[in-house]
């Protein structure tokens, strides 16, 4: 491989945030990428809030598709979880970075369920796995009271 | 289990972006979604890159994270990709809404090469993987030269 090549191409690919291959990320920077775990957390649980409570079609292949999402997603703001964020501007509230074992218990308590909602979503009982959306949704909520600023 | 808690929960929960749930996104939502997928795309790239270019020590147990995240967030971005996004501001350029079957292709390149970089990953190649990630950052970058502005 050549790699004067391909440390270009990279640079093209990754703009601005090439910077983050090579040191340790920004505050901002951090901030800007769990935020967009939670905006896509946001789009994958909404359509499943939906069905578990019959506003929207059941449809299995959807549930299982965003619960492997929402897998990933729901791990990914704690690898760049750092209390260097703590005065970047957020919804975050102050009590993530004092109370930080009752606020990763809520993280554990949320990724333990999305867990449970990717083996419902395997099998073929639709009751099973809206209740288990339902308690996804619980740890989401969980966590939004006591950590996360009310929306305006 | 009680259906009125559940959509209290998932209301406060989701926030603003409950109306998710229950209607089709904004063009605006989209884009926002969209480009978290990106950002965090970066994210989880960014070190594979550092180290295929040996600017960072190789570690198989977080490239085979990576790109196990990379693989679903090369997904992301279609499932919202809709015609009616082409007039909010972002730095996805006109071609991307005009010569669509170009950028398609772009996209599906990526996540092949993604493809290949989750099979590398699982081997114990460090070679043949830091080869994965230099096919994956070209097909960044094949996407990015035609279909996004350049970072100012």
């Amino acid at each position: 491989m050549n790699k004067k090549l391909m440390s270009a191409a990279l640079a093209v690919a990754l703009g601005a945030g090439a910077s983050l291959a090579f040191a340790q990320a920004k505050p901002e920077v951090l901030v800007k990428q769990r935020q967009a775990a939670m905006t896509l957390q946001g789009k994958y649980m909404g359509p499943l809030g939906a069905m578990a409570q019959g506003k929207a079609p059941f449809n299995a292949a959807v549930v299982a598709r965003n619960a492997g999402y929402l897998e990933a997603l729901s791990a990914m703001p704690w690898d760049g979880w750092d209390a260097n964020t703590k005065d970047v501007k957020s919804a975050t509230l102050p009590a993530a970075f004092s109370d930080t074992a009752k606020f990763k218990t809520a993280g554990d308590n949320f990724q333990a369920a999305v867990g449970k909602l990717v083996v419902a979503s395997k099998g073929s009982d639709e009751a099973a796995t809206k209740a288990a959306i339902g308690n996804v949704g619980k740890t989401c909520g969980g966590c939004h009271d006591d950590f996360r600023q009310k929306p305006q």
